[in-house]
């Protein structure tokens, strides 16, 4: 492939950066409603960039929340297409004092940007429209067709963004979906994500007598609704960390030899983890270590328990309530509705005598996992190591990203995660920042792997 | 025994109600600092009537808390003497504004006298101190030697009533202790109370990572506090319902019998308390009934358990922290620190790994247990067919007083528990009300008692 690119990103490296930093100046954070304008600001930002980079039928479409920003170029040589997803929208700023810089005022120190949204992920959503920028003013054409969709509520659940897609499946037909929204393994080390837990939760409420007793008066002769709860919570596990539920496990796919194998040449210091976190020993499901439990095996956890008194000292209550929130992390092909099924059949099955319990579904998604050896990623793979002269590391995460099973899904493509933020970058948090080596690797690999994919057989 | 000390009694009723009610007028509240000038106003006014009553060496102790007021009369010609004990602090009376008439306004209507105190404790220690009075003004003496105990801080706990019964073990010493401070078994039906379950608490801290985690990224891999907390505490039953902590029940007095019988002669209506407490059925140890269960037996009971997250919704949280405060009921002769020191042992054995268990002791008192056909009882249940025409009925009660245990064991004396109060009139609660008839009746046992109590062998 041509690499002019790389001279018109070096040459243009500074007058990028003063655009990245217009663009991060912004404030749009979408779970703040008085941030309205400042999302549609940002969305109109994001046309005229798109415009400027060459991109075509470049338009905002309303939802029934936040606009998303679509824009294409469809003039490839071969009829391969890439849709490219990503979110202008960012994260509240609170606590603001913890910041070092203002976080919509960037700074760049230490090869670093400061600002809040650097990494996640309006600094990566500006790298894709500055490589397909730098290879039309370089080229005049891209090696395959490429699609952005970009939308402003990522961070608030991205409730408006199926429905959109499922309405607009011609417009965002593409071969492969392109995210940078997930992080390399550390400095130097990239990595793409080709599995993703799915998710399911549930509120688990608990209910005795119908009012608070007296423990004096009544106690030993009524069922307690925290005895209860505990006892379901406690049924939960095996005494091997599995989880006890029958059938949850019925689905998944074990992990092969290769992968186990992959995860362990990763290397993962176990021992500075638990230095890190502050506890003796990790726990989990017996037979897996920390990579495999949280990366490629199912969990039950429970957020949160509450019933009965909290203050200080003994109130000898016994109380008429007890109330849980438990979470799942599901892995493929585990489906969050069967899940929720089987868990409500063994509460009912363990819930002893005297209480009546009742379960609410909240929150679920789908797990998300590509084969590793797909040519789409394949292609990844390549473009990385002309760009970070590295082979990228083959990840999962424990995490879940809902919209990357629901687009694969509905559009049925396979996803490439190719993010190139740091773990350590503060998303979420305080001094949110980006490395300037990853922006620029990034470019890099981003117009590398247009070139990579142009060459897969379809 | 002569009866014109009914006579005296029955001509004088409305003098001692407008005495009573002057008495329920004075905001006697122990919990609040506020009321610091009613409670010495109140311990005033009981000398004022003691001495009125004729009885002597009347005085104000100072304690470290609120002061404890003291008489007595040892004239009498056998030497048997009766301790008698009760508090003149109440409750605080929130919320307000459920009280019919104000809580500091004495009304009396359909036969009750509606009042804070009325009938805890205010209104019966009253009643010892009138009946003291018919006798003495009737027949110039009394059937045996009394003193009166009667204390400010029954409300907060007693906190100085130990070390001032400790201090003063020769003014306090007598043959027995009698307390009208329990309920009767219904209207009509009279009752004496022969045990008390003893109290243990304790707090258990669960503490996993160093912070809060996110369920995605740690979930599975390292250990949940919430999930070793009812693992902890699911611990502590069995499948029957009995406590499964080593060495609970090893000092447990069983049930006779005979006690067992009488319980059941008592024909408690299981079908009317599921139907007030809105539950389907009752559940507790096997092999007992409800009344057994909460009279008799110990138990365990979680009073509150807290962790993660408490909000609407989810959040995939993996909390840093686990809590629950648990309490026992103890029926003799198990001893409350023991106690402790086997739910500590059983805690930390039943501890998962990867999480740290400290446990906090609480309050705790010792449970209390008369042989129900000691002389002194029997006395009494003489003294209430006299008054009552009806056999009192002889009861146990699953809440714990600390203090009759500790009165009992610090003076090695019997106690009688002789209450006047029904199970509905509200004591802790807004509308306190005592029944007039048993304010009658109840003076009448207290005479014959006395009158009773001087007939028995020592």
């Amino acid at each position: 492939m041509n690499q002019s690119y790389r001279t018109y990103l070096e040459k243009n490296r500074d007058a990028h950066l003063s655009e990245l930093r217009e663009f991060l100046s912004i404030p749009s954070i979408s779970a703040l409603s008085a941030h309205k304008s400042d999302i549609k600001r940002t969305a109109e930002w994001l046309v005229n960039a798109l415009q400027a980079a060459g991109l075509e039928n470049v338009q905002i479409i309303s939802t029934e929340g936040n606009p998303i920003v679509y824009a294409d170029w469809m003039h490839a040589e071969n009829d391969v297409t890439a849709l490219i997803y990503g979110h202008y929208d960012v994260q509240p700023v609170d606590p603001l004092e913890l910041w070092q810089t203002p976080p919509f005022e960037p700074d760049i120190r230490d090869g670093k940007i400061y600002a809040r949204g650097a990494t996640d992920d309006k600094g990566q959503v500006f790298m894709h429209i500055k490589a397909v920028e730098a290879l039309l003013k370089t080229e005049g054409k891209l090696p395959v067709n490429v699609k952005f969709c970009i939308e402003g509520e990522e961070e608030v659940g991205s409730p408006n963004l199926e429905p959109f897609v499922e309405k607009h499946k011609d417009m965002l037909a593409a071969d492969v979906l392109v995210i940078s929204d997930t992080p390399m393994l550390e400095k130097g080390k990239p990595a793409i994500c080709y599995g993703l837990r799915g998710l399911c939760a549930m509120q688990i409420d608990v209910k005795g007598a119908n009012g608070d007793l007296h423990s004096g008066i009544y106690g030993g002769g009524i069922a307690n609704p925290l005895h209860a709860l505990s006892e379901i919570l406690a049924s939960f596990h095996d005494k091997n960390g599995k989880v006890a539920i029958e059938g949850f496990y019925d689905k998944v796919k074990p992990l092969t030899k290769e992968e186990r194998q992959a995860f362990r040449d990763l290397k993962y210091d176990e021992e500075a983890l638990k230095k890190e976190l502050g506890v003796n020993e990790l726990y989990g499901e017996e037979g897996f270590n920390f990579l495999e439990r949280t990366w490629a095996r199912p969990t039950l956890e429970i957020n949160g328990m509450y019933g009965g008194f909290q203050g200080e000292g003994i109130k000898t209550v016994l109380p008429s309530e007890a109330h849980a929130k438990i979470s799942c992390r599901l892995v493929a092909d585990q489906d969050p509705a069967e899940i929720q099924d089987l868990i409500e059949r063994h509460v009912h099955k363990h819930t002893p005598p005297g209480v009546q319990v009742s379960l609410t579904r909240m929150d679920s998604g789908r797990p998300f996992q590509m084969p590793y050896n797909h040519p789409v990623i394949q292609a990844a793979m390549r473009a990385y190591e002309k760009a970070y002269n590295a082979t990228p590391a083959l990840t999962r995460m424990g995490g879940s990203i809902p919209i990357v099973e629901g687009f694969s899904r509905l559009l049925n493509i396979p996803v490439v995660l190719m993010g190139f933020g740091l773990p350590g970058e503060n998303f979420h948090a305080p001094n949110e920042h980006f490395h300037l080596e990853n922006f620029d690797k990034g470019m890099i690999t981003i117009c590398e792997y247009w070139g990579e994919l142009s060459q897969i057989k379809q």
